[in-house]
């Protein structure tokens, strides 16, 4: 009676055979599946086994598509509209692993996105000029490493819920991603709301939730529960 | 041009007469008004200056109604339907400061909310008797000292956002509201962002946001940018 | 004239022939031995040497019986009956080296258990449905990462004594294991007590002396000193 | 349906009208209470309200018995022998307000306790003279600051689970008890598990429920559950 | 044979009659005066004893001008021009206090200086209209609490050399400044060095020095050494 | 439109293709580039596609020459003399990689430079017979590990600005170079700025543009902006 | 049968009754007694009940002598000659209260002593200038703030050993004195070993008793034992 | 004119030739050499260079002897007699290593050491058995990991100067040996020191100076400076 999205599968420290054996079982229940944080060799032998299975080698992920859909909870019937999206932003080149795992969890959910790379706090032409089109978004996933001023530097030009995701780039200071951490929860913007380090896929998640309830609000099903 | 809420002031080290200041230049662009982590003191000074504001000394705010409500942004009168709410929670008695803070923020967003006391894991059965009213709400404020673990506990529940408020409660190894702070950046659910130690006003703020997109979104002026 | 149980070997950083050698020592004595933490080359290697050993690669343990079983010390016979037994928990599938660690301390000793597997605070109803079982038992080890909240959660259910053991499963925000061992610590139940990161082995022993105590305070030896 | 003992009223940062409601609560439920962490106003203030109550000023506790004694949990009927019983130990003069709080709680809780007061490290020769008597205890408290080293040499003379309990006396590098604490836990003790700094309380009840399972077992009723 | 500036006076746990002495002794070589950290109480009791010099109560810092000033040292007449200045830029009004102690110390070392008050990363606008100004500094002073990315968005617009002060506003994860502090030495930010914790006075003494070569090296006398 | 030095490429993390991208982007912007903290197979690879530039196998840095290079900004023809330089400083032998850091960047910047070896706080003779030498110097970059002490050791004999750069050499107690970060900010020495631990680049960027500005400011064109 | 020196009382967080208590024991055993880190009120009390003790307020020590001295250990007849003593350095004039503590700590030992004052690294000509008196001492306490530069400084030039002290001394990055404790432990120097923040007594006492083997080595007694 | 001992070289992150030149330098100077935390490959290559040269694998060191002993500075004849001389404690066999780094400095500085091994506080009639020999030893190294607590086990026994080593071995709340580091810093024991990590040298080097002057102060040329 589990609604909403099945169970993301965390890699990390799992048996490639476990992660098998569950993929196959939310097969049998018509559930797509996601695996997050895969060494390499997991995931390629993932992918021999379902083939028609995406591994995105820069996110660590791999994704399956659901065989037989599974029937919608009460009142939750998708009829996605391009109006609600999500946004994934970027501070530098090198947070793109982190924001590939969150874009791979948004189109797992099938919920649709924009993204904005390479924006931060450095070039502030770019982040300004960035600012219309994110303000169309009604959640954002900022994904910084170094200080973690881009959520906060964003902020003031938005009035939707920002999911802000450090990133463990940087060294010395920065602490392996504690630094930037710990900066995005001290800032004095009022919408970001911060997850761990390079939890991209929890940083998708969630701005992928808020889009979904927008989305199912609007749904000849109401509002999703 | 902000829109949305006006901003909200930071009380902690400012000269009360600032505050003062900031209310009246709030009060003549027809704003209303929230300052946040107020000492006793200015926060008595502000209620004799503004008799019709409201002191909350539990919570350490000061809020004010806006004389002449502002224009609305494009798009964004608000019709506001009991359907769409914000829920908070507290694990503990001890919690009740920070949940006061959250509050007062969504009260003076004008946000419909829910609110559940002491349900934290120590008595599992208070949060499951709570479950099926707290699956109702769009967005959830979880406040909980020690280790942090009531976010988790609910998240499973739940398939809206969860914005988890880590408090200072408790001694020794909680390190003033560092261990559930970690704790709660640590989960494996996936639906918990986190803010500040004891930032109530944050969680207040983030859960009436993705409630407010909700409101506006059937509001007659469409959705809200 | 040390009673009880006979020293356990920590095998990381020491010479395999400094352990072989303990473990000659002590078989000359007719006691079992326990080495823990051990390298996989250096277990191979005792797997060798001593072919009746019990080599655990997932709990890294190698374990012999005792060749000439010790003769007891004062008051100390052993009739076990399956009446007193530990119970060893995880909250989930990464922590099974732990738990594997606890149960070949607990086999050691030759103290009764059961298994509870993966009943973490994501899925609270597996926990509740654990708990009739769990009351059975005389002291519980519970093995979690992340936050460490599974400890706090079972701890109201039980009137017995807790050993909690944090994981060092988990990455950023959960500092290597300190966090859940932190959140351990701060947690406000009662009844548990906490041992060291990825400590099965403690945990194990002493949910096993717990254990021992109530079997040998019912054999006609009388109560254990 | 909750047996064993009735909740521990955590008293700091709680409301004194509410502590007293909760006594008052459970002494219509016929059980008796337990306060701790109270300032000494708060106490003060329940003495007046409870004459017949305990207020021990160093430990910071009040204690009251229940009125009408609660009828036994199924086999819990309690025949109290000398046999069992607790030890409380104290490395120096300074940890004496946590051994305190650790007696009180056991004479809540009606275990026998015998007391062992500044047998640190400092002085090997008291240490050693205490320890046949230690060997008599079915579980030990052992409360120090510093760099904690207590626990780790008791543990080598006894059998029983010893409960260490940190406290935050020292200066400089002891960090608050932060490093007695991460001391006790990385011990190559197999017996000693840990509890949070100056929690005196959660030594004391731990070892109270390992004496209370022996008591209980041997009494007429059987085995407690 | 020190040339430059004088000794500063830290006033922080020094006596006062001693900081009294340094003064007179500073008077009678013709040297002016800055004490910083002063407690009220010491400020105000200088303020009584040399009446002709300057309490900043904000600053908490006490200055007084040389009777005699000292003749410069080789190649070290200055001959101000306002051409080159320092730049002293807050990013809130929280942060008021440290700005009033690097200025204080750049009035003392007789340094032209402009301050900008309350740009943060919150207001971006303010930010970029300061900009044009704040590219005519020779050295810019950056202060800011909280993530302390204030640095770090002014650095990509200037070519001088930023010298970044955390400030110990803020509260949780903020760390006492510690979270700003370790923010801004992880900037990518080329051009930005950092000094101590609420140290406005480091902050004002280098741009000051740097200033101080420009200015020298256009004198009369040549580069000052 | 940005004057001054072209952006520095940091080398960790980033695609070797992307950086050869950049380099040739900066080419034909008439650029000279540097990149920082490269791979070594990334840097033999650039080399090899890059044959006239230079790559510092100790300092893994890797620097080209702008082809055509880049006509001034507005005022600032370079025209150096030997009158205003930088000086670069180690403790010890093990600091020399980041001394070749900060050197390259400022070969890179064309800001002649001065460098003295090895003349730590345990070798004091060294120390002063460098010490008239360094006073010639501008800016002064000063590399230390261990606790640090280099930085205020020096500091006292000069007036110009310091920029003190932590190494993270040594074991134990050093953490990786955090002890001296925290003891370089730490220090009573006024003219002392401090960069990330092992931020060579950083050191020798700051310390050339306050050079840079006091060579632009004697050039024909007159000061730098 | 200890020998040596009477066990010194620790006073902080130690009743005052309880410390005239051992006082009044130490005399009748004909020793003479050290406190250490007394509150001023309980320093008071201790000085009006013992008239001829002596009370140093800034090191917090109350100090008395022997009634009928102690008859020496086997051995251990002292006669002093002024060869052999100790030294005691501060960097700042702000370390005087530990310098008094070791102080009041030699004088208690009747070890000779000799003591400079405010020769911190920033000053390096008066470190310089007391190199040869600082050659003659057997033992050196050096106790220092901030970085904790000036052991290493020292040590250099000294072949004897040295106690540093870290102190409390400073603000932000300095940690309360964790910063020169770090950076002492990490120095190069060999001859260098630390003690705890604010240890004004280690120091001394350490000092004291490689002194003190020297001056028994000599003595008619022979060696100390 | 530098006296006593000639430098040690840190061989951590040294060429191994530059090492080579240091020794050879020593050579030609008449002095022996210590390197120490040498890799491996480059102790082996030392060792084929200088044959006559001792590698302690163990220890990480390598050592030769003076070719043609330097004549000694004014008053520094040695005639070492047994009566003085060091002793290097180790608490378990994981600590070996550090304890062959702390021997093999002792015997380069041809100081006459004892040395007990594996005697712990979990095995406390060992210790005591050692304590009359520990007695006649004029200055101890103690090495050990874990909490660290045999320094202050041992210090009660002795009146010598202790220098304490912290170890590396453990895991988890050991924290690298930082655990052990705090915990002997905050022993109340008043005659140890403590030194870095793994700091055999040092500890080694600081006994070594301490019988050193002992043994120079009854040579025929009187006391060692
Ligand atoms: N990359 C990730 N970071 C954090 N949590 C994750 C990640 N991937 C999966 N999860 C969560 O981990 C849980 C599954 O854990 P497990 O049962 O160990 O596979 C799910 O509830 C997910 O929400
Ligand atoms: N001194 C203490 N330290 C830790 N936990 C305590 C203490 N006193 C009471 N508790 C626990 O706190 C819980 C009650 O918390 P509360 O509902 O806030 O009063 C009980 O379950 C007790 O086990
Ligand atoms: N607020 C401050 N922060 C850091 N250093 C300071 C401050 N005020 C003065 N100083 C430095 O402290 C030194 C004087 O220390 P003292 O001899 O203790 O007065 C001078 O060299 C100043 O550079
Ligand atoms: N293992 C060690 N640990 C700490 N310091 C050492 C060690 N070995 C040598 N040293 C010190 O390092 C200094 C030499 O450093 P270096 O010039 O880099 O070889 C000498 O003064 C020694 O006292
Ligand atoms: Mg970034
Ligand atoms: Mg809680
Ligand atoms: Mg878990
Ligand atoms: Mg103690
Ligand atoms: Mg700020
Ligand atoms: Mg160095
Ligand atoms: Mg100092
Ligand atoms: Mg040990």
């Amino acid at each position: 009676e589990r609604c909403g999205f099945s169970e993301v599968i965390y890699g990390e420290g799992k048996n490639v055979s476990l992660i098998a054996d569950i993929i196959e079982t939310q097969q049998r229940a018509g559930q797509s599946s996601l695996a997050t944080r895969l060494a390499p060799s997991a995931a390629e032998w993932l992918q021999q086994k379902f083939p028609s299975g995406h591994y995105n080698s820069l996110a660590r992920t791999f994704r399956t598509t659901a065989k037989n859909p599974q029937p919608p909870c009460p009142a939750e019937q998708k009829s996605f509209s391009a109006t609600y999206h999500a946004a994934v932003v970027t501070a530098g080149s090198t947070d793109t692993p982190v924001a590939e795992e969150a874009i791979e969890t948004l189109i797992w959910m099938e919920i649709p996105y924009q993204r904005f790379d390479d924006i931060g706090v450095a070039g502030p032409q770019r982040l300004l000029a960035a600012v219309p089109q994110l303000r169309q978004a009604s959640a954002v996933v900022v994904i910084a490493g170094m200080e973690g001023a881009l959520p906060a530097a964003i902020a003031g030009h938005l009035s939707a819920p920002i999911f802000a995701v450090p990133t463990s780039v940087g060294y010395g200071a920065t602490l392996g991603g504690l630094t930037p951490l710990l900066g995005m929860l001290s800032s004095c913007a009022s919408n970001v709301a911060t997850v761990n380090i390079d939890a991209g896929f929890k940083g998708g998640y969630l701005a992928g939730i808020v889009v979904q309830q927008l989305l199912a609000s609007h749904s000849p099903f109401g509002k999703i529960k």
